[in-house]
This record gives C-alpha cells, structure tokens and sequence, in this order.
C-alpha cells in the first residue's frame, strides 16, 4: 500500500478520463474531507455543488471550455461561495454551535459579534475574497481525499464562472462559483499527463528555516 | 489505528499548546505534502517560511496579537506569496519542467506563452489573489498532512500581514505573509477547545447533489 506521501506524488491533475463511476464509499470519503475542513471562525461560507448527472455535466461543458472531463468524470464538484447573506450565515451558525456542543445561545453572543465586527469590517468585495480563500482550503481537503482512497481528479480554474452561475441558477441563490474539481478514472493510455514526472520547486528553494 | 476521515474529524484548531517539539519525521512529511501541492498553471507562487527558533517564532507574536501557539508551537509556517517577479517565476518554472521531464525547452514554448498570457490579462492585484488562493491549497494540504500523522496545528488568519512581513524581511523579498499554521502538540488540559465537538452543516446543508 502505497504511503500518504507517494499517494500525493502519484495524483495529477488528470486530463483524460474513462467516463466510469467511482464508488460511492470513495465519493463519500472525498465530500466528508471536504465537508471537515475548516474555514475562517468556521463560518464555511460555501457550498459544493455535486453534478453526478450527465445532463448536468453537460449544462456546463462549454462554459468549462469543452473540458472533457467535466463530462467523462465521474463526479464534478462546484466550489461555490456566498456573495450575500453572511449575518444569516453567523446566525445558523452560532446556532449550530449552540446545538452541537449543548450550550447556551447567549453564551455565544460574544463570539457572534467578533464574526459580525469582522465582516462589517469588510467590504462586500473582501468578504467574497475571503470566502474563496476558505473554498480553496476545500479544495485541497477534496484533492487530498481523492488522492488517499485512489481516485483521480482534476482541480480547474479555467472556466467561465459567470457562465456557471448562470446555467446552474447560483446567483439567485446568493452564491458564486469559484473552482471546481472533476473527480474519476484517469484514461492512462491517452493521457498525456498521466506517466509525466510531477514538477515541483526543490525544498530548499520552496522553503526557508528561520 | 484511525482511519483518514477519523483523524479528520479529530483535529481541531488547537489554541493551546504545550512547548513540545514534533519530531523531524513528522515535520518533514507535512512539509513535502505541502511541496507536492497543486497550484493554478503549477506555477507554485508561494513560499514558506519555516520558523523554527525561539527566537523567529518570538520575534512575531505580538504581530499574531500574542497568540500563545506562536511560541508554544513545534513550528510555524508563514505561507507567503510573491507580489512581483512572475515572469522570472514562470521561466524558472519552464526550466524545471525542461529539466525533470527531459523535454526540450523550445517545446514548452506555448505553454510559457499561455502562462505569461494569463498573467497579463490580471491586475497585479488580482495577480496576487489568485496567488494567495493558490497558498490556500497548500494550507489545506499541510491541515490534512499533520492530521494525518497525528500532528496538531492551528490554522491562523489572526495577524497583521504588514507587520509579518517587515519583521520577516518578506516585502524586500517580493512577498507577502498571507496565512499562517502553527504546528505542535496540544496542551489537552488547558485547551477549551481541546473536547469541544466539531460544528459543521449536514452534508444535506453543506452540498447539493443534481
């Protein structure tokens, strides 16, 4: 079995995939990784979309700008973030506290007011940046995940998200999409990437001991 | 032993640690899992800095606003990403790839051209977010890397990034302090947070399955 590290040195962003499923036990390891990971306060100012359908695969292949493996994937994970509605966030969220580790309310107020000082802080602009940092540390949980129970994925920026919005209805619901993860079976036999050297800085030049 | 979602759901951002070392071992295969990191076009544009003295890990704290974990963490990583030099970076990127999959440069060309592309089409600022996002991956790599060996961390977006980056010399260097993840072991009778159940949404709030 393959260890922790040779599992990350061994993933790659995968440009050719088989159009089989993955398992649905390795799909749920992969969302619940995502689903932990912490985020700013623990505010998850996001939420996944997950086009398991080929029709909603497909809605969304141009605007990926024809990507096949938004369509030959197995699983295409959307990271969409709030573009609105954070106090409502803070309060669902002060309330799942309150519920989850059995406390009182109140005795989260002063908690709940240092999330909303922080976010009245903040221009609307900064408060979506914000929130897509949070998303981007998702994405790693979800690339980590894939690569640990063997599932091959691809991270994508390169796509229209406007477009995404659109076709997916995600503005009227408050949100953005931000980056998206295509999950699957790598075609190893046509991709090119699939027996590339991975390309990574040295240590000594990506790191400094202080 | 704990399996991988466990051990996820067993860290926690630790605020309370106890001065102890993690051992070389540890460190290492948390620092590689952060090397092996994707980032947009693999162009890696970040650094860490590795603060392992006393006195590094002193010398910023009251920038961290006194966080304990600052000096009571094994170490502290100081995700930082360039502000300038993106050209340089992308040629040295190309040379690498030349180097470690044995190809020609001259047939990397159009992927350098797609790269510098890329960059021209951003403000330097939007240049730099899309930076920063990129460390975020790699903060999310390194949370799950300690995780998985059993290493407590802190992730910390708590500080002031200008006063991070003069006490570190980073601004000289072209870089900016975007977030910090303290690594150590956590001091379990002096931490509140230390039993307190992890909050998250349900998978049914948290995704969306179409």
């Amino acid at each position: 079995m393959s260890t922790f590290i040779e599992k990350l040195g061994i993933r790659y962003a995968t440009k050719k995939m088989t159009g089989e499923k993955i398992s649905s036990e390795e799909l749920n390891t992969i969302l619940e990784a995502i689903r932990l990971t912490p985020t700013s306060l623990g505010l998850q100012p996001l939420k996944v979309l997950v086009l398991e359908s080929e029709e909603a695969k497909a809605s969304i292949k141009a605007a990926c700008y024809g990507q096949s493996q938004i369509t030959d994937g197995s699983q295409v994970l959307v990271f969409a973030v709030y573009t609105e509605g954070f106090e409502a966030l803070t309060e669902k969220y002060i309330q799942n506290i309150a519920a989850t580790r059995s406390v009182p309310v109140e005795s989260l107020n002063d908690f709940k007011q240092m999330i909303l000082g922080h976010l009245k802080n903040l221009s609307i602009d900064d408060t979506i940046a914000w929130a897509k940092k949070q998303a981007y540390i998702a994405l790693g949980f979800g690339l980590v995940a894939a690569a640990e129970v063997g599932v091959d994925s691809t991270p994508m920026e390169g796509f229209n998200p406007a477009a995404v919005d659109e076709i997916l209805g995600l503005k009227a619901k408050g949100l953005a999409s931000t980056v998206i993860l295509t999950l699957g079976k790598k075609d190893a036999a046509n991709d090119y990437l699939a027996h590339a050297k991975k390309v990574r800085r040295t240590s000594a030049d990506f790191f400094e001991f202080i």
